[in-house]
This record gives C-alpha cells, sequence and structure tokens, in this order.
C-alpha cells in the first residue's frame, strides 16, 4: 500500500514522500478501506507546513479528510463494500484501518462531492448558522468566494432567503458565480465598501472572510454598526488588518472559525444533526463544489504544487486507485 | 471671552485659532460657567483632524471635557459657586453657557482630577466591566499603560482582586508604574507574548489596547483560548493587526470600545451608578491620574504640540482662568 508521509515540516512541494508500506493486520473490531478520494484542503497544506493550531507527531501521514469503501472486516457492525467517511487523519493513502464502530456510512453518489462532506460544507453550513441571527432578505458578504466553502454556502445561504456579496481575487471568476445564482460578485480592491455599497444598497450584517490581509478591514467597512466579521482561513499569508474606526465608532466584532473547536465543543447530537443534513444535500446534488482534477498518490508533489498555483476553477482531489 | 475654535479640519497646531468673542446673555433656565480645568484628550485631538466618529459642524468649538464654576444664573436649580461638569461639546473656552437642568454638580475637591472625571476614569471602568466576567486573581493585559485610562485602571483593578500586566513604549515609563503598584511591567516588543508568560507564568483573561498597530497582535497573542481583546484606541495611526492563528485557533474575541456607544445605549440608571461611583472615588483621591503641566487657552498651539510629542508624565489640561 501507498502513504504519502513527510518527516519534517515544510513546503509540501519539498517535505512529501510517496512510501510503500505492507498492510496491517486488522485486530477485532476494525475494517480495511481502501481510499477512493482525498481532497487537498488549504488546512492540509497549511498542517505539512507547520502552520496549523493542531499539528501531528513525526513521521505523519499528510491528509484530514476522504471517503472510501470497505474491502475486509474483522468483527461486526460494518459491510463489505460500504462506502464510509475516512477517519480523520492521514487520507493521503491508498487504504488504511479504522474501528468499526467510529466508521461513518455514506449512502451512495458522487464519489468527489462525498469526500469533501466532512470539512468544507460543515464549514459553510456552521459559518451561517453559529455567529449572528440571518432573517431572510439580509446580506452576507464573502471573501474568497470561488473557494470550495463559497460555492457550498451559495445554495445554503439561498435556501435561507439570504442575500449575498461574493468577493473573488480576479476578474476571471466573476462570471462562472454569477452562472451559479450569486447577487452580487465584486473583485477585491482599495474601494470595495464604495462598490458593495453601490451594488447593493444595504449594509451586510455578516462578513465571511478566508483571506485576512487587508481583505479582512476592506470586508469589516462593508457591516452595519455591530456587524459581525468572521476570519476562517488566511490566504494571502498575512495578518488580518482592521482600521481601528471600524472596531470602535462602528462597533465591528470580530470572531474566528475553525472546525476543530466546533467538533471539540459540539455535542454528539448536534454534530449528527448537521452531518446528517449535508449529507443528504450533498447526496442528492443540492451542495456540490466544482472539481478542477485528480492526481494519483505518485503525482503528490505535481498535485500540491498544482492546487498551490492558484489559477483552478475547483477542488484538487487525489484518487489513490484511480477514478 | 475666549474659545479655541478650528473651521476645518486637519493637525491641530494648524487649524486651532483662539477668538475672542461676546459673552451672550443668559435665557431662562440658563447658567454662565466660568472654565476651570480642561484635558486634551487623544479623542480630541482626533475630532480636530477629522478622524473620529462624531464630527462637528464647522466652525467648531474644541475640547469634550472640563470642569467650572456657575458664575451667573438666570432661573432655579443651580447655585451661584456651584462646582459643574462642563456641557459636552466645546469646552476649551474661558466660559461657557448651559441649561441648568442638564449641569451635574461635583463635590469639592482636586480640580485637575475632577476635569478628568468624564471620560477617561468611565472609559476605565466600562473596559473592565463591560466585556469579559472577571474574578479575582485573573490577569489582564494592558497597552499604553501609561495613559490616563491606564492609571485609572490599576487601583479600579486591585479593588477587583485583578491582576495586570501593563505595557508601555519606553523604558523610562516603567519604574514609575511599578512604583503605583502595577504586578507587571513591561516595554513593547516583538517577544511581547513569551515576556508576559515568562513574568506572570498565566494566559490573559481580557487584553485592553490603544494602540492598534502590532501592538494590538501581540496582545492577543498573550490571552487565554477564547479570551477577549477590545481596541479602545489607535496611538499608533495604524490599522490593527492581528495572527490569523490567534482569531482561528486560539479563538479571540475581538470587540472596540466607544464610550460615546456606552452613553447611546446604557439606561439612565447604569449611567448615574457608574459616575456616582467614579465622583466619589475621585473626589476623595482614590482615582488619580498623574498630571504633566497646565497651559492657558492663549497657548493651545504650544499646549497641544506638547501634548503630541509623547514624552509626558501624565495628563495635559487646560486652564482658561489661571490656576
Amino acid at each position: 500500500m501507498q502513504q504519502v508521509i513527510y518527516r519534517r515540516f515544510g513546503h509540501p512541494t519539498a517535505v512529501l514522500e510517496v512510501v510503500e508500506t505492507a498492510p496491517a493486520d486488522l485486530v477485532e473490531g476494525q475494517a480495511r478501506i481502501k481510499v477512493l478520494r482525498a481532497p487537498i484542503n488549504p488546512s492540509d497544506i497549511a498542517q505539512i507546513a507547520g502552520q496549523y493550531g493542531v499539528l501531528p507527531q513525526m513521521p505523519a501521514i499528510a491528509g484530514n479528510e476522504g471517503i472510501g469503501r470497505v474491502v475486509e472486516v474483522n468483527g461486526d457492525g460494518i459491510a463489505v463494500g460500504q462506502l464510509v467517511l475516512l477517519p480523520e487523519q492521514g487520507t493521503w493513502v491508498s487504504e488504511t484501518v479504522g474501528n468499526i464502530d467510529q466508521l461513518v456510512p455514506l449512502p451512495e453518489g458522487d464519489l468527489d462531492q462525498l469526500a469533501m462532506l466532512a470539512v468544507n460544507p460543515a464549514t459553510a453550513y456552521l459559518l451561517l448558522t453559529q455567529f449572528v441571527e440571518l432573517q431572510a432578505g439580509d446580506w452576507v458578504i464573502l471573501s474568497a468566494a470561488n473557494s470550495a466553502v463559497g460555492r457550498y454556502l451559495l445554495p445554503l445561504a439561498q435556501a435561507r432567503g439570504l442575500k449575498l456579496v461574493y468577493i473573488v481575487r480576479r476578474e476571471s471568476a466573476v462570471a462562472a458565480l454569477q452562472a451559479a445564482g450569486a447577487d452580487v460578485v465584486l473583485v477585491d480592491g482599495p474601494d470595495l465598501a464604495e462598490r458593495v455599497l453601490a451594488a447593493t444598497g444595504a449594509p451586510m450584517k455578516l462578513a465571511i472572510d478566508a483571506v485576512a490581509g487587508v481583505t479582512f478591514g476592506r470586508l469589516a467597512q462593508t457591516l452595519e454598526p455591530a456587524g459581525t466579521l468572521v476570519l476562517y482561513g488566511g490566504m494571502s499569508d498575512q495578518p488580518a488588518s482592521i482600521d481601528v474606526g471600524s472596531l470602535i465608532f462602528n462597533d465591528v466584532r470580530v470572531r474566528g472559525f475553525w472546525l476543530v473547536h466546533w467538533f471539540s465543543q459540539a455535542s454528539q447530537a448536534a454534530q449528527m444533526q448537521v452531518y446528517g443534513e449535508l449529507t443528504q444535500a450533498v447526496a442528492q446534488g443540492q451542495l456540490h463544489a466544482p472539481i478542477d482534477r485528480h492526481f494519483s498518490l505518485d503525482e503528490i508533489a505535481e498535485a500540491v504544487a498544482y492546487n498551490l498555483a492558484g489559477e483552478r476553477d475547483g477542488k484538487v482531489l487525489l484518487a489513490p486507485n484511480g477514478l
């Protein structure tokens, strides 16, 4: 079997290795899972670089999300052939072993979309629901709108009657988002707040940022008094910068969002409610993020370089056992 | 009578003028007040520069705080000779006229300390009480600790059994704050969080910043998970900058504080409770901020330049009718 591992933190093209290892025997209560899809998420890259809130022991297996099919069981509780979410850490592998009682069975469906269920749809859902009480007709603004989270947010917001301002970093991303049904799509820039106001005539109730840097402060300027700005990523590699006046005079409230925190704090019932709803929506095609392309594990260096280059039109996934 | 006015927003040394005007006649229900002391606050400078949340019509009279003595009345409700807080706007004058029913009588006491009652002691009090539920033994960190707000915070925090880390911008300010009883006094710098931890062995529950810029993010790094960072000033003239990881991984919550908002939202009962407590504490000498020096209104250009130069050991006040 193949594993993508790293022995030190660093740039993923420099530190990732593909190694061949012998499959372990199953002990009672375990299942062997053939990995079908594992996405490359920004948080995977940050973790490999050592710039993340939880860091693994070395050597570490890369990847934190994916799906697979059960190929062997030692015990009861799951059937060979069942599609499952992979156990959390170390998903960039051709096969893995999990405890049967911790495996989450999935309905059959689009493998790519199901492989991205655990992180980004949940992030989008929680960003919209955990910080501000939103009513139909309220405006929400989102940076990095062409990201997977951005794409998932659109149907979730539309289902609630919310209006979305989508902010992207390049003009070439505008048309696809307009076609997807975003109310307003604008390119990030110095006069963002004025352009948002001109396009919407309304202040925002909630701003959601994954860029940080100056974009963070620009989003703050679009908010209504006492509006909330939530940061969930730092794609600019810059600290988040915000005008003093936005905080003091406009009473903007700033929060961060990390899915790992939510998992550690939300009740199991709350988690099952959220994931039940999202699994249904993904399986039925209501939640969908565009896919750019797939790579094999052997192509991992090319895959992460391509993923970091930025000029993508969707998610990059690993398909360790072919398409 | 003399007034310090400005006809356009700008640097105070460039736009402030001292004008002589004839005193107005009193109408029924008004009192004439001889101004005894009016402090120069950072918010006054920001307002004159046009960089403030509420801006006056032009021409405007400068100053937003001070005390005076009633010298003439037309109506009932206050006696000639009574010491009063000045009506809010336009306090850098030798005399002013106010509505009797809006004047706040003060007990006799140290004129300098009473003149600074309305803004900074209330700011210090509310910063400590409005954002985080603090218990005896909890740690609070404060930048610009040698400011008037910083000086007022110390006895307020000590009365609650809180421990304070005081951050200053220059080494020369350390000794006086240590002598005043601060638990830990450190000079701002790149490795601030490490030095705070070494000195206290504890994470902070609340961080209070009046500097913004990189100091803002350094304070954030001293906080416990889900700790709160409150900004109430921007002395660095830079946007507030904060690491992505502080927000996302450490779940730091960021708020702004503006006394004007509190006035507009707090009940009159809440305001009277706060000011009653503070007036007593100031009159009895429990709340005290150091005074650097006084200027006359004629010396206003020199006064604001001196105030902005920064190497002060306390507050600069105007004494429009002499000491």
